[in-house]
């Protein structure tokens, strides 16, 4: 199936709700041309809900391979594990890669997004250097091959390039941090531009710049990495308040809270994605809210490596544009994502509903607020022309299938809430980026040959 | 495929760990004969991991029907929803069904169960009456209904028989909960003898008794109902402390929080389960652990009508069994159920690994006790020679695909780790219940027809 072409759904989602009798016309350039009517001659997708694929706002791809490896203690190491010790298994798989194997990982990685309905990612790089920590001849070899990976599986990528300086505030980097190092903005700059320019003539990749964390970038070399953002228009992501030995790292240094920080240094703006944003005071959710900034949330690696709760509904009100990161991949399960940031609100404030939207039948729900989380927010975070189902925009589409378990006995009108709050990811059925099909009944056309090489190295490692 | 037979998996989950080299002998009248090493002439289980079946502890089946019809608050009615706005949609939907209605959503929602690996459920069942209140001609007509879904699907069932009779201490029952009432605790009492003949001869159904809650049974009823179950060696299950509301009637009662009361009148003990016990003061706590009571969590239920969390590691310290229930239906994902006991601790006391056991390798690991509670610990709280792979057990096993996407990369020590926090449920393929395949490769024989049965109640209610 070569577009053009027009979908035809059972349902389609639509201004916040699920629609009959509406189609997707798609060019033959992979935008979406139109939305219409009862259509004739389209493709029929009996039994499928249509909507905007996924967009993936926070990736560490390599990081698939640490799955189930740091979920114990050895006797005697205390009561509890932690983030900083789950950092240290980490960067120990970091240490251990090479460039087939950032391939490899990266690919078999993609693929299994794809299959929960993810059709782009914004992927954090920062594996950038050699294991003894000397560049690559090619000095973003690493970010070619995690391109090359998307590029492969077909999934939309925005290499979200690592500027990585210190390994906290006014400290070197540590020994096994030694892959990630700039050593000047001009020099990260230069490698920005580069794949700027390797990816010129890409479908599918693009790039963004990411100042790592107040930790780990000098509070000097941010206005100019903002700076060449806004005058390439590349979306701007950083790390932020995920833990609370960060935010009190940063009060002892600078005297401000991280976001009063990017705040006070002109940084904060509708360009900005903070990632995490976990430990936030009043003050800093309000000025946030001001900013036009985006929060991009990771709930499920945030449950996984302790952090804390996402202010969820507080951000929503502040007028922020709330994200979903799949982050460490701990799972790949993106309706747990969204239901997460519901459910964690129902959790602390014992309360329901607590996160809703217009549901263009007199009420509120669930469904349209978490599924904007998981489509135009992280599109916009990104910088992509995609996240919806509207004329121009990139035809990055997937289809449920209706007749799932999880699904059934739902109708048009509750299948919003079944989808985010109860589905298994397996509802996915069919995924198309740029509108040519990439996953089709589940399957992967690579899927074999990437999951082999995937296992060689986890079995190395 | 029928026993005797012998199952040779790659993994055997065994001893609190997945082992290389062991099979599984199955007598003819399907329990467990023993576990053997590198058999030779058994079955075959290549790129599987075999475990006892999950043991659902906790379950209302006609709730399957309102799973995403209670997601949404008409526009104008307040801030959020809460648990009290749920049960008003909860029970209008218990109004309307038919004995047929009941046996075709029962059937369907333990077919869904069986697909995440439950080849178990207490079926918490208080739905008695016909919908003007008035008994069946036979009193356990829907209570059969329940029994004969789950003979129908394969699934192992113990028809916890609930005794309902007040619509809040001291109240007489509402007009929306006259389908559940009993009239004395003889008139009870005497249905659940009628019951336990009923299940006599069946090889999957057993029964036990369940007064609902301090709220809806009267206090003096407890001690006949505790005695009937002691004197037949059933369970007796009972929900405690869901909501902070039902907490303060019976403080305001009888001066006692609800597992105090339920210790100063002598019902605590080793055959009592606690269902859900979230809001515990310290004392509980200890009161519970002492009196060898099991507590039975429902996470994904407790989250969606945020109920509040769960003091799993407490509970575990002072040596109560936790076990688990897919109570409402909202999800059906029993790993998950598991992996909410520790990621609800993980961010409320932002660590990791906060609930470990002994891994067989001189480590503490998550999966160990996330496991016992989906296995052991919901067999021992239903009554039921189940819930582990040991000689005389029923052979109630399922079968994992270690080629899952979701588990690539991991080894036999990660295994139980990423399966336990990190896949998702299709991970399960094959479902043996008394040592009678029931789901093969994800197919149970009657799917599709009751799929049909199902949606056809949900559409017309």
């Amino acid at each position: 199936m070569t577009a053009p072409f027009t979908l035809a759904p059972d349902l389609l989602w639509l201004d916040g709700r699920f629609q009959h009798g509406k189609a997707v016309r798609v060019d033959a350039d992979g935008r979406i041309a139109a939305v219409v009517d009862d259509p004739a001659g389209g493709v029929r997708l009996p039994g499928r809900a249509l909507l905007p694929g996924f967009v993936n706002a926070h990736s560490h791809a390599f990081q698939r391979l640490i799955r189930g490896r740091t979920q114990r203690r050895a006797d005697g190491e205390g009561d509890t594990e932690n983030f900083w010790s789950w950092r240290e298994a980490m960067y120990s798989a970091a240490l251990g890669l090479t460039p087939e194997d950032v391939f490899d990982v990266a690919r078999w990685c993609f693929i299994e997004m794809m299959r929960t309905g993810i059709t782009a990612v914004g992927e954090f790089h920062y594996l950038h250097h050699q294991a003894d920590g000397r560049p690559y001849a090619d000095p973003n070899e690493l970010a070619h091959r995690v391109i090359a990976a998307a590029e492969s599986v077909g999934l939309r990528i925005a290499l979200l390039n690592v500027c990585y300086v210190t390994g906290g505030i006014g400290h070197d980097l540590g020994k096994d941090q030694r892959r990630f190092g700039a050593a000047s903005p001009d020099a990260f700059l230069d490698r920005t531009r580069a794949l700027r320019e390797h990816v010129e003539a890409s479908a599918l990749a693009t790039v963004g710049v990411a100042p790592h964390s107040i930790r780990a970038v000098p509070r000097d070399w941010l206005p100019e990495l903002d700076g060449f953002a806004a005058d390439h228009d590349l979306p701007l992501h950083i790390h932020v308040s995920e833990q609370p030995a960060e935010v009190d790292a940063c009060v002892a240094e600078y005297g401000l809270r991280p976001v009063e920080l990017l705040a006070e240094d002109g940084i904060l703006g509708g360009r900005l994605t903070a990632i995490h944003a976990t430990h936030l005071s009043d003050a800093e959710v309000e000025i946030l809210g001001q900013s036009g900034a985006s929060v991009c949330a990771c709930p499920t690696t945030e449950r996984d490596l302790g952090d804390g709760f996402l202010r969820g509904r507080d951000l929503l009100e502040a007028g922020v544009r709330v994200c979903l990161g799949t982050d460490s991949h701990t799972s790949l399960d993106f309706l747990e994502e969204m239901r997460l940031v519901e459910y964690n609100e129902r959790l602390r404030r014992r309360a329901r509903v607590v996160i809703a939207g217009e549901d263009g039948r007199g009420g509120l729900s669930v469904a349209p607020p978490l599924l904007e989380m998981a489509t135009a927010a992280g599109a916009r975070s990104l910088g992509l022309p995609a996240g919806d189902i509207a004329p121009g925009l990139h035809a990055d589409l997937i289809a449920v299938d209706l007749e799932h378990p999880s699904l059934l006995g739902a109708s048009a009108d509750t299948l919003g809430a079944a989808l985010t709050l109860s589905a298994t990811p397996d509802v996915v059925r069919d995924v198309w980026v740029g509108g040519v099909p990439r996953l089709e009944d589940r399957r992967h056309p690579l899927e074999e040959e990437a999951a082999g090489a995937f296992a060689r190295v986890a079995t190395r490692l």
